[in-house]
């Protein structure tokens, strides 16, 4: 191998754990300034001192905003959210804690078993001549890797939740003051949970390759198989949390919208609605915990994948620790990067119209891109020696640190297109979801037409962008540049998260005034703010599928790998078959969670139906409903209907990898990757189009709008109907799918070794 | 090679074109049949005498039954359908004729050019020493095949249609004197086109071999090469078919409904409706002449499949004529065996009510599956030596004649299997349809995530179904096992077109009962018999798909032996961004024609609006509406649109070959067939059963059915919500998905020798 990378280990080693600290840091700070915002008038303001918490004290200093008992309603009604969503996730987390011992002890029975649990050391596979660990060894690192996964996704989703609840009603409040003040407490809100996702993800990824290169030593092809438990522990986290918490949002939105807005005509979080604070609850359950913790998922994948390639690569097998952690680095240039970005929005300029948050948010998008160009370039120039040889099924391919700038850089602007078309086919400002709208004069069928017409329409270019990814990486770098290419796409996590989560928050904020019967104004503020995040909300699902495809491409190959086969021949029928089972199983995983959400709903029908028909006084605004019920069944049903898609998920590649062997479990792969991404990218954008096409009919912002509207119409009435269709395909299956591609390729790489050596047993007996 | 087969080749020269004359017989003579109810009251029956056409007198014995006006009226209505469906058919006839004639020169250029025109025979590929046809013969006789095969399609599709016009006054009428009697004209029109395009198909192929053979001599390889010219044909003309007749149909199926149904208020079929003339040539131009061209192509092409690999394998090696004609004598066998399968339907039992009408139906299948399945055996016992080779991507393999029964056996059964759970998922008899009428309770939205749920789950069998048939018949016998399993599920092709023709013919023998003013009791009957064909739609196209899967890898599999490809390794960038692009194309085309039905729906409900609007007395039933504007824009947009999905399924292997080479356009025909019989399965079978749901809900025949009812409840309209979605689902883009996979692979395959020489021409340069 020629010349070592420009940084030293030394430099490397403190450059990674402070841009994760930093990151840390920047997120707390970011909470600081949201606290500032007080959340109880009861008493005067006893100074500026940032005493942050909810027991804080809001300062009004501004004249006409003294409303004291809007401020309490707010306060009472952001208590009763932030309470449901935390019983519902530690009730969530009770049921997955089992699930997820079961499962740790499975992956260390089954990893312990490829040697018979012996505990002798063995000649190394790739690294000749030299002796690695046992596979005892391997075994339980990837179980504590595993459970260090699933308890730093749990514990960032959590925290998103809890700053996402928290940020709600002081977005509400900060709304009185102008749009720009409440943009800025909503965002600072997503970029808190941004952040620390991004740099826990980072710190506990690197702490663990370093307390379990205390044991391995020079082993770092053990050390690395090992750290491949971290993604499955993020993921299997992950498929709970969307599943769960999809069904959970979704059977209460459908729920609270079919008897609220259809039957009885009121508004949307209407506080008369026995399930609106279970609607409000589902948005930070659902698209906050559950987003967080798949996105954590897929880059801790990502991650995994380049490692684990890298460890059998010159870089592994040369021991040179900077180029191996190019991963890491990536990342931590990724926290800075998005740092800078960040300041954009909240510093350098500010949010004075309604027009200018779309844009805004955008920007964000464009300039992180910019930014990471810049920082990968430098990375890449710093951390990679000029030449190295990169592990290809078998032989060694010879690579230039350039060549791999490439790869992380068109994931990353891969994203940017991803991000454009679905914010194209989403925005109701541009012709596609405008013609959807339109549909709705011949009522719902046509709308339901256009919109799933739509949503196939809007999968060619972001595909078309994902294989241009694909073929270039693989090209170039085989399937370590597939993973880096990933991780290129979610160098900019930090601010996706942060535009991501600010649409719940703003979603929450908008359901908040409403509830305490705020002014017209206000509203009017907090649903503009709550557009733009609908939007926001589905360029965010474009990046997850989008780096889903890329790390369970990524995560298929190191599989691949490590399975020790070189070829997976569409021509052979065993492949085949598990090619085309492969490609059912996201209408499988779809037939399940959808028929979840539906039930659900129903059951969430009745319960509203009920409490409106037999409590008195409800209807007219004098009693107050039972919210309690409503969440108690949300929580209920979701619970127990996340099981079965969950099992489906978990258990296809223990099944199909035992039962049938590695060559099927790869057709499996490579088929419901191809296939789910291509519905996942539907999915969730027909429902961003039909959301947004009701939005804009009851906007009527232009001629043509009012031509459709007002709310109450026809037409409108119509749209409702797409509206409520498209929320278990955007909020629960669509991006459900994202996890199941990526999960079912991170488990087989785990269990490779097993499968490996113990797999296959039918054709073995036949 | 060992023994040869026991049937002597002059036994196979007779036995083919026999088995086929008997089946143009047995179609000729149901014809007569049918002919004997007479559409015209003008004058008394002078005779007995079966003087059969439209000329003919119906003779009225039985009493009550001489309403002279009304057989006069349904007459006319028959007259105005068939003259709708003939301009239609004459007009789409031109476009594809124009276009067919460009690509039939476009064959003749590219496969005349990959040896430079050259005249010069050269040595074969796989018979070493022999000398083989030189390839501007090939390029020629490709061209011939086309042809023919595009004829053959177009006529097949025509008579279909034909006699399904001709059918359905005559099953109103006869629907007078009882539900039986109506079933025997039904079911017997079916059996017409049925036995006509099977040994039609069959015929004009034998003759082609045997033709082509004059010049071809000993050359088998180039001879079956040219051969496949003849699926290609069949299959190009079956895209227009579908497509084209799918969007017409489709658009004035919806555009009926949305003016009438839901707005005005009348019922289905209502005379007043201007479109209703249309929907009813929609009937026939969509589903019985789309759906056999759709049919014939998959028969044509499996075939072709078959023959090819036989033509490199021990049998073409060896010029052994009985096992090489293997494919064409399981074809003829069929006949035979469909022949019997036919008389259990129209003479050995009669049905009486109702209830007897889908059992009668499904017997059908179980029957043909049972006869065909001893059918089979004897002919592999006759027709194969006990031992042979099959060409396995460039080794020789080794197959037993018993094990040859078995991949044709695999492929009937899997066929009956994919119908009955076609046939659970869709029929209202079963639960999931009930279930999806019982979401309508809590509107539109419910009962379309719960139909979309339905559509996805129903994909689960069938694609197991498929799996193991291609793992035996792969395993088993390679590529050769897989095409003669399609065989093996198309061998019942006469039946299966019967039952599925026997559909749309009662659909609109209930329309004419509806526009004629018959009698309720006429309207219940012909209800129930149009409710069995709903179902049998639904199988139909359950078959239609699962033959299309095998179809396609057989001929995929042909394709990579052709251009000399040895492996298809999902882990090479070029076959992975073929794969992924490829599972695309399915939703691209969907979104192209199910955009296409609601814009064409659009028009015509404006077109329909316009004539309530306009024409005074309309809705009064005192003025006759304009019929024919609605023909023609159904028409017109038909031809429009049926362009850009037509040129996307023609054009992507042409560009993939070209640009990238053989090894992407393998991987985009594998994506192509993995993703896109998933979407096809779930499409029509959502569709299927929304239209059920909502005859359930119709037809209040149980408790729980009359508590969603009657007709025009909120229940009821949320159904027809959903059966206005499925239309274009269910009877457009499905189907239609079936000819993308089989097209593209055929076309491949044509092309192979192309693609191989002068292909990727992006990599060459770059």
């Amino acid at each position: 191998m020629a010349a070592a990378a420009i940084l030293p280990e030394l430099a490397t080693q403190v450059f990674i754990p402070v841009a994760a600290a930093v990151g840390i840091a920047f997120a707390v700070l970011q909470w600081v300034l949201v606290s500032k915002v007080r959340l109880s008038p009861e008493r005067r303001a006893d100074g500026g001192a940032a005493k942050s918490g909810p027991s804080d004290y809001l300062i009004e200093e501004e004249e006409g905003l003294n409303d004291h008992n809007v401020v309490v309603k707010c306060a009472e009604i952001q208590s009763a959210i932030s309470e449901g969503a935390t019983s519902f996730l530690f009730t969530e987390y009770k049921y997955v804690g089992l699930f997820m011992g079961i499962f740790a002890i499975l992956i260390f029975l089954f990893l312990g078993s490829v040697e018979g649990f012996s505990t002798k050391s063995q000649p190394c596979h790739y690294s000749k001549g030299k002796t690695c660990k046992p596979a005892l060894a391997n075994a339980i690192f990837s179980t504590v890797a595993f459970v260090l996964g699933a308890v730093t996704s749990l514990v960032s989703g959590f925290l998103g939740m809890k700053i996402a609840t928290y940020a709600n009603a002081r977005t509400t409040l900060e709304a009185r003051k102008g749009v720009g003040k409440a943009f800025i407490i909503a965002f600072r809100s997503g970029a808190v949970m941004g952040f620390l996702l991004a740099a826990s993800g980072l710190l506990v990824l690197y702490i663990a390759i370093n307390l379990f290169g205390i044991y391995y030593g020079d082993d770092w092809e053990g050390l690395f198989e090992a750290i491949t438990g971290y993604g499955l522990g993020g993921s299997s986290m992950a498929l709970f949390g969307r599943v769960g918490g999809g069904i959970y949002t979704k059977a209460a939105d459908v729920g609270a919208d079919l008897v609220g807005k259809v039957e009885r005509n009121i508004p949307e979080d209407d506080p008369r609605n026995p399930a609106v604070i279970a609607d409000n609850v589902g948005d930070n359950v659902g698209d906050i915990a559950g987003m967080g913790s798949d996105l954590f998922g897929s880059y801790a994948e990502s991650s995994c994948a380049a490692l684990v390639v890298a460890s059998i690569s010159s870089f592994g097998i040369n021991q040179e620790f900077t180029p191996m952690m190019y991963p890491l680095l990536v990342s931590s240039v990724g926290i800075i990067g998005c740092l800078i970005t960040t300041l954009f929005a909240t510093d350098f300029f500010e949010i004075k119209t309604v027009n200018e948050i779309e844009p805004a948010l955008k920007k964000q998008l464009i300039i992180s891109t910019a930014v990471m160009t810049v920082g990968i370039a430098l990375v890449s120039w710093l951390g990679l020696p000029y030449t190295f040889t990169i592990f290809n099924f078998g032989v060694q391919k010879s690579v230039q640190s350039w060549q791999l700038f490439l790869c992380v850089a068109v994931g990353l602007w891969a994203g940017l297109i991803i991000g454009f078309v679905t914010e194209y086919y989403t925005s109701n400002a541009y012709s596609p979801v405008q013609d959807v709208a339109d549909s709705c004069r011949t009522g719902a069928a046509t709308n339901v037409i256009f919109g799933l017409a739509l949503g196939y329409k809007s999968v060619i270019i972001p595909i078309f962008a994902i294989a241009f990814s694909i073929f270039l990486s693989f090209s170039l770098a085989a399937m370590y540049g597939v993973a880096v290419a990933a991780l290129g796409m979610l160098s900019t996590i930090a601010t996706g998260l942060a535009i991501d989560a600010y649409g719940p928050i703003s979603d929450n904020a908008g359901g908040i005034a409403e509830m305490a019967g705020m002014s017209h104004r206000i509203r009017e503020r907090t649903d503009a703010l709550d557009a733009a995040g609908n939007t926001t909300a589905a360029i965010g699902k474009g990046f997850a599928i989008g780096s889903a495809a890329l790390v369970s491409l990524a995560l298929f190959g190191a599989f691949v790998s490590r399975a020790a086969i070189s070829t997976v021949d569409v021509l052979t029928p065993k492949v085949f078959i598990g090619l085309i089972v492969g490609a059912m199983l996201p209408y499988w995983f779809s037939a399940m969670t959808m028929k979840s959400v539906g039930s659900a709903a129903l059951k969430m029908v009745e319960e509203v139906r009920r409490q409106f028909n037999t409590i008195p006084g409800l209807m007219e605004g004098t009693t107050k409903p039972d919210y309690a019920t409503c969440v108690k069944i949300s929580t209920d049903a979701s619970i127990k209907e996340m099981i079965p898609p969950g099992a489906l998920v978990m258990l296809t590649p223990l099944i199909v990898g035992i039962l049938f062997g590695v060559e099927t479990l790869s057709g499996v792969l490579a088929g419901a990757l191809v296939s789910g991404v291509q519905i996942a990218i539907s999915a969730s954008n027909t429902g961003g189009a039909w959301d947004n096409a009701k939005k804009y009919i009851e906007a009527g912002a232009s001629e043509h709008a009012r031509t459709l509207g007002p709310k109450g119409s026809d037409c409108h009435k119509a749209a409702v109907i797409g509206d409520t269709i498209g929320d278990p395909l955007k909020d629960t299956s669509g991006p459900s799918l994202n996890i199941l591609i990526k999960l079912m390729a991170v488990e087989s790489l785990v269990f490779a070794p097993f499968f490996a050596t113990h797999g296959g047993i039918l054709f073995k007996w036949f």
